[in-house]
């Protein structure tokens, strides 16, 4: 008997259990210090505790992406150990924020099943929560998978597709606290003049900078959230002896580049969805540019969010463009999200 | 006159002294972050505060490899500056827990010394001890090393050869608190279902993940333990250009890896000893199995220790093995430790 | 429009206007860890909070050059975006310590500007000041960099050429704290036995010790103190498609060597000035070496200062030499930095 986890396959999943996922993680002050150490990131909201409390929380909450990553980690080797391939994401909120000292719990319920037609590997559906030490809901999401069947004889599993949102209405946006407001919003100390009213719909962002990804930071960042995936870490796990650096990595890499016009931008409340259109490796050098999506005034004053569409480039683009004439993203695009964040207005 | 550190010599060392180490060290969860960030490590009791405390500690500990390295990373100015060799290591006990806040302080007893037959070196034996803010013992352990002498003409001191257990006894294993217990253990949250009776002896565990190894990591993990020899950090101390990663660094390494199989082996009680079969550089992929070598239920209802054989290898062996048909270590061998280990039952 | 930040121009500069710099920065023992890891510093102060009780703090500070860079990186969207060169700093002091929990905020005053006779590039001082939460005084500091004109016609400022000491008087040197003195100093623990008077002027001392330099460390460190100068991370920024590694990291890395021979110079008290006299690159391996270029006894018992000469050089030098015979830095000189350090006495 091997006492190791094989991790699961298609077989092994079934509509509505619930997996619980191991090594709750409690956060500190050292995860975002070393947020800060492997992205340029400069949002006063996760920066400062003075800042903070100016926006009514009662002290700096850890950067969000911080808890998405910590939780999707946890996913990993219960979910998509035997994947294929990660198909995407969606309904992903953020309920409360996640301070120094707060620990987080994932537990994953089997939302959907849908065997392919070869076979050999199916589709599986599931809707993520992370909850910390009090029993709060931290962070849902859903997100789907395509896991190999460890025996293609197996019988298909009768077919369950969930509907899923293609956007968090605004109306459904949480914040991260009954305080929190942008009143007293100091933006000489955030860094850019713009509130929710200068930003209009379809205006883009060129981001400008650049960020060439060492091989060390991008294994620390994933180890860092104990994400499992042997292909970011171990040169034999692919054939061609690359290290894939984890999705994860680039979206928290374009996020810190956005703040070059997004400064404002403070808090991520809704990640609509992504897709990690090429692979990213060490030696790359990444550059982001936005695309405002949408506008939203909140039922509290001075608070807006904006949906916005962050794409990240290998290279810079002479022009901001997603895709090509036949409709498919460009090769050097690494990723395209759709995100809400909360902005003064 | 020089002002910096040349070092001892064989002929500076006398039984019974004792060396007092410089620079204590404040421990925290910066510390716990990059531990985390710099090892693939997700032991529970180690991750998360209130894990631990249904094990009946006030909060999570520190790793206690962590106390290790650091204690042991004191003693290299004053012991091993001018070592040709480190031998060996045993009798290290872990007799309290680290917790964010505390203070490590070492000092070390010369307990053996042995000249060479060449009469240009000697072996070393030291006992150290690291001890907290308070006084308590924390960690002790023997090592001996191998020292050059500064004048081969010196004469030779009387010769003091300590007798060293081959073992701690599992009796004489200390447990973290007098309130820790696996009574409350949460095995989904830990992971694995395995108990202490699941193992047998002589079981063979490979853990199946490996972990190539970057420059920039092992630099930064033997400088957090503030260990100062020269080979981990120059490229031109050694003849060959290459920095040798601290062999502590492996054993944190293929500690990690071994969660895949030995999630439950959460607290390291004791070292029994160790070698370093071989040198590992960046660019290594780093693998692990483990044997089990011995099983002990203690004296506290819940807990038993696990007595393993880690091994890390460069490169994944097809079969676990130790040693070629010469008794000697196979050239992919990196390490070979003897631990107990605490574990429920 | 475009949002993001296009940096200053010469001419955007007018004597005596503040800019208040974005981003403040709560600094955390994460910091210190990562600080420690990055840097192989083991300075007793700041490693060690009973150490630094025992010289009359509340508890270790972060290291005196965390401030310093942290203070220094925010200056840098507003000053030198569009700098050409950093041509030096001047009466740079430390005023308070950095604990961690503080927030460092900074802000700057333009107190010179001179066209040069090109026409298209000016020369800036700016005097910077950092504050923390309570709105004490942390830091300050004056820098003059060359910036260029975004409009080669547009006219002349008044010349206004600020005048700066060539260093901080030994009488202006603050303290750490009010209550700070060396009358409990442990030397073994501090790690060398010397003293104030030990020290002669002109003194060279060889820190022997060399760090060779990985491309991951200095982009962590740079980003660590939210420094967004593109040269650091991007391999597009500069020609040769070489990071060019911060000037501070120089200086942190050298600092921490300067522990072997200068353990006893625990706190920077002051910065007269600096020069980066070559660049560094990844793969470098850095030496230091110091000499004393003054001694004073400060108004406290049992406290005294050190003026020292700090060297850092890629490769090692035979013998300590700045400058050849035609008086430029020799080709291996990468910092010449002039600072006053406070010793027991």
């Amino acid at each position: 008997m091997t006492k190791t986890n094989p991790g699961r396959f298609f077989e092994d999943f079934s509509v509505g259990e619930t997996l619980v996922h191991a090594t709750p993680r409690t956060l500190t002050e050292g995860d975002r210090a070393l947020y800060t150490a492997l992205y340029p990131t400069r949002f006063a909201l996760y920066s400062s505790d003075p800042f903070a409390r100016e926006c009514g929380l009662p002290e700096s909450p850890l950067e969000d992406l911080v808890g998405f990553h910590v939780a999707f980690g946890k996913t990993v080797p219960d979910v998509s150990l035997n994947a294929v391939a990660n198909l995407g994401y969606a309904e992903c909120r953020f309920l409360a924020p996640v301070f120094p000292g707060d620990t987080l719990a994932t537990s994953s319920e089997v939302i959907g099943l849908k065997q392919n037609s070869n076979g050999r590997t199916g589709i599986v559906w599931v809707r993520s929560t992370a909850r910390n030490q009090t029993g709060a809901d931290v962070l849902t999401w859903v997100r789907w998978v395509m896991v190999r069947k460890r025996d293609p004889e197996a019988p298909a599993p009768a077919e369950t597709v969930p509907e899923l949102a293609a956007a968090v209405a605004a109306e459904d946006l949480v914040l991260p606290d009954d305080n929190f407001g942008f009143q007293n919003y100091d933006f000489d100390l955030a860094g850019e003049p713009y509130r929710l009213d200068d930003y209009e719909v379809g205006e883009v962002i060129d981001h400008v900078d650049g960020a060439t990804v060492a091989e060390a930071e991008h294994m620390m960042a994933t180890r860092l959230w104990q994400n499992t995936a042997k292909v970011h870490f171990n040169t034999e796990a692919r054939e061609d002896g690359r290290r894939l650096i984890y999705g994860g990595h680039v979206i928290s890499l374009a996020r810190a580049l956005s703040f070059n016009g997004l400064a404002n931008a403070q808090a991520i409340a809704a990640i609509n969805g992504g897709s990690h259109a090429n692979p990213c490796f060490a030696g790359d050098t990444v550059y982001a540019w936005s695309e405002v999506l949408d506008t939203a005034a909140l039922d509290v004053p001075g608070v807006g969010a904006l949906r916005l569409r962050l794409v990240a480039t290998k290279g810079r683009q002479e022009t901001p463009r997603l895709r090509g004439e036949d409709g498919k993203y460009l090769p050097e695009v690494l990723l395209d999200l759709d995100y809400w964040a909360l902005v003064p207005r």
